[in-house]
């Protein structure tokens, strides 16, 4: 039969994502990939999993793989409570709602607020998941600047007076793909202007537990709470397997976030749900997030400092304080995209920022390098591979 | 801030579940509920739960915690690949996708086809979640006619010449709400009739494993293959709180389906998918379905035999050999809806049945009534209320 014919007319917007397809030729053996963009397995708190399950067991019995509420499981929406607190998110348990990972809500808030056509205002670049997550419903991206402090807070200004937008997407901590953060002068800034327009921000933060360097900065949220949702998730700081993100965002819009999430998975795993509480309210975190840290600090550094010494001229590095990522910026002309097969041959992948971009004459210079799942000597002799590829492609083009 | 402006048209289709609303009543202590339509947590495997968790971590270590494939976790798929193959569906484990729940299929398959309008044929009554899974798309819903032996295959070829349809949803086997199965003869009819309309069939198959009495009736999916979306579940047979669902569709449906669900949730949670590979591949399955079986199959017994014992006159079960539903006609003019309350005061709930029609004026008279959950003592107190009330309701109206 013919099967094309019954796809919906959303489905003009939806394609595979391109870094997946990058993924699959990185995973030949010889290559140092610093395309991916996953947390390092030795980041996950092995030691302590079969402890926690025993502990599930124990404490919750067959009602861990029951059946539970769209909104959550209570006794992982009460550590959350705590953990948002700690960041400065003062919301009641029952104002917590889990997900199955961070991807849950970007579609849950994407399926309830965006009809065809309707405006979305994020930086450029921006998460290419979010984008998965928007796209089938049909929106128009408005993209904004950035600089090396984040979304630039008069782009923002100058859009929403030249537009109706539904809402602002922003990863304002070690964003992906960039690792650059908004500064505290800029969250202030920005925390005004959604107010001032009345205007909604969907903040999206996987990363700010993962610091290494500099001073915590509080989530927008914590500045303007009526016009923020805010997002995280445990991906990055127990196990990404296990699918549990969470958010908080005002009532109305929660009690239909639920109603939607009803209708697309009923309810995230229990059992997962089960553990991420017991990992919590053991204190098992905070103690292990120092390790987490432990092992992608040094890496970070090492490929900073490797950039520092071997990029060619006209090349620079973003200042990151944390996060999975670097971003290289080439000079006027470069073209990362040529680059990729050339830095393959020498034997390194990586992501051209291209890719980030919605709008596709952007960021033809830009690439991302992730530094969690190589260790430093290995993120040394990648850097250096990927300088010779860049001079071999300079030397050639002077030809 | 008005946050209602930022609803998407498609809200307006969306509701919360009715049925959600009375389980939450029904959860008064005293009260018999034959309301819900969950599975009893003595139907776990709670036995072994542990054992699996230590040969997960054992074979799989860190990598069951790991981000996996959209497709699903291979060794899963191997698996289903197996299990299918056991139900007459022989795919090859690249072609079995894993979903979270059936709920996340039926969403991606609303998302891939469904256009705002497009029509879907349905039995009437049919299965609540799968209508809040289409509902955010937006379809009209064409109902066709039941009887005791399932979908009537002249409703469907009738609707087929009158309309143009997206596709057909089914639940053929023990069907929610009703218990009624489709007899082979029907299927044999209705596989023809999709295959002749090159029309798309989904087949929802959660309960046919928890069969009381009579033989297997093959998948409609064994008969006209290229024309139908298979869909199960690990939720009745081993636990529904690890959200495992899984199917096997057509080449060019199950890609566009990966790619839908990449965005909406990225993957099913890796540790759930690799307990439920060592559940299966341990044959833990096959030794534990006999004892799932053990604890309901009394349970109808008892439902069924006090129901033909105590109901009155003009009112009829119909006939079922599996599932965890049974389905209660009253007679013309009797409205379950108002027996509900008097219901609730003689200590037993239930569900109307009109809330499972898509349309508003059928169904007054029917009931849903769920065995799952109670024993079999219960389960005739609870008919013996339910009666009453049925007679109390009768002598007020008389008078």
């Amino acid at each position: 039969m013919d099967y094309k014919c019954l796809l919906a007319d959303r489905t003009n917007r939806m394609q595979a994502n391109a870094i997946r397809e990058i993924l699959k030729v990185v995973a030949t053996p010889g290559i140092i990939s610093l395309a991916g963009g996953i947390p390092s397995p030795e980041s996950f708190p092995m030691d302590i999993i079969r402890t926690l399950t025993q502990q599930v067991l124990e404490k919750y019995k067959s009602s861990a793989f029951q059946y539970d509420l769209t909104e959550g499981f209570l006794p992982l929406r009460e550590q959350i409570s705590i953990l948002l607190g700690a960041r400065g998110i003062n919301i009641l348990p029952d104002a917590v709602n889990i997900t199955s990972g961070s991807q849950g809500v970007l579609d849950a808030i994407a399926k309830l607020t965006i009809s065809k056509g309707d405006k979305i205002a994020l930086e450029s670049p921006t998460y290419l998941g979010a984008l998965s997550a928007f796209n089938p419903y049909e929106p128009c991206y408005i993209p904004m600047e950035m600089d090396d402090e984040g979304l630039v807070p008069e782009s923002l200004e100058l859009v929403l007076k030249t537009h109706v937008i539904k809402f602002i997407y922003l990863v304002p901590t070690f964003q992906n793909p960039t690792g650059r953060s908004l500064t505290l002068e800029r969250r202030i800034k920005i925390a005004d202007i959604i107010q001032r327009h009345n205007v909604l921000l969907v903040e999206d933060d996987p990363y700010s537990s993962l610091r290494y360097k500099g001073d915590p900065v509080p989530a927008i949220k914590t500045l303007a709470p009526d016009h923020v949702i805010y997002i995280s998730t445990l991906s990055k700081v127990f196990a990404p397997g296990l699918r549990i993100g969470f958010y908080a965002a005002p009532k109305f819009i929660r009690e239909w976030l639920v109603l939607v999430k009803q209708g697309v998975d009923l309810h995230t795993s229990t059992f997962n749900q089960a553990l991420a509480a017991e990992y919590l309210a053991g204190k098992h975190m905070d103690a292990h997030l120092p390790r987490i840290i432990d092992i992608y600090k040094p890496r970070q550094r090492a490929m900073t400092d490797a950039l520092e010494r071997m990029l060619p001229q006209g090349f620079s590095c973003a200042p990151s304080d944390g996060g999975m990522f670097l971003w290289v910026s080439g000079p006027k002309g470069f073209n990362a995209l040529s680059l990729y097969d050339k830095a393959i041959e020498k034997g390194v992948a990586f992501v051209p920022g291209h890719f980030f971009y919605t709008d596709p004459e952007q960021g033809l210079e830009t690439m991302r390098l992730n530094y969690t799942m190589a260790d430093v000597a290995t993120i040394e002799i990648a850097v250096e591979k990927l300088c010779d590829a860049i001079r071999d492609m300079q030397r050639r083009e002077k030809k």
